[in-house]
């Protein structure tokens, strides 16, 4: 099963190694992580998306708890969360076609970055299912390159 | 100096495990870095964000190299490139404030994702600047909470 772990460390060097080294060492593959600034310097939040059974997931969690600079652990799986995910796609976009992939863009409410004569970069924001219907609607007139940045989530409301 | 790389990977458990590690046993804190899925389901593409001397970077890069798993290692720090993050902000937004808010929202191009009867979720893209700058400004609503992807950076335009 996929479960979306939110967590808080330290902004130290080798956070990131021994974090990743717990699920390596289980031979989990992380589908996607990020860790970016939080609005506290001192601290980082990662958004870990990973599959595995439940059980074993929770006693990662618990293993996570246990690193000296992990602050905060919370599996937000089935939490009321907006998870966010951003791609960008580099598109062949031969003049011929561009109106039509710029049709697109305009359906999915997407954001064109670079224009080149031959390509366009195209921004896609959303969940990951949107993201997957963008990235059929275009694949036809040539992906180059795609990057993603893997899903972040937040638990909505106030507690 | 602020280093972007461009590092695709083989898709293996523990190879976030191994690079990670390259950084960190020099001592360096990693300023964000994400991990996602590529148009090719065996590779996974990183972009990192590191601080560092430029000789020792280059080091870093060699060494990363010589990693079995890792496909392809680009320095893009001097390229031109997007460069684009995603945050999402949890602000305190009591309906007398709300307005206020939604102009921010209105000036900056952001997008409302929750809408909370004490509290909104709003998201953004864009490069770093431009970030921090709508940080500033929702800063006095009070900020709950903050996530960020990190950077992920694709250069323009077809070689």
């Amino acid at each position: 099963m996929r479960h979306v772990l939110a967590v808080t460390v330290h902004n130290y060097p080798g956070v990131l190694n021994r974090v990743a080294g717990l699920f390596s060492r289980r031979g989990y593959n992380i589908e996607s992580l990020n860790v970016g600034t939080t609005d506290n310097p001192q601290f980082s939040r990662m958004t870990i998306v990973v599959d595995g059974e439940p059980e074993v997931i929770e006693q990662v969690c618990k293993q996570l708890h246990k690193l000296v600079d992990v602050i905060k652990v919370s599996d937000i799986t089935h939490e009321p969360a907006v998870n966010r995910d951003l791609v960008l796609f580099k598109v062949t976009a031969e003049p011929a076609v561009r109106g039509e992939i710029m049709q697109i863009c305009e359906v999915f409410r997407l954001r064109i970055v670079d224009f080149g004569r031959r390509s366009l970069i195209i921004e896609a924001t959303g969940e990951k299912n949107k993201l997957d219907a963008i990235e059929d609607a275009l694949r036809p007139f040539g992906i180059l390159e795609m990057v993603r940045t893997g899903q972040v989530s937040m638990v909505r409301g106030r507690k």
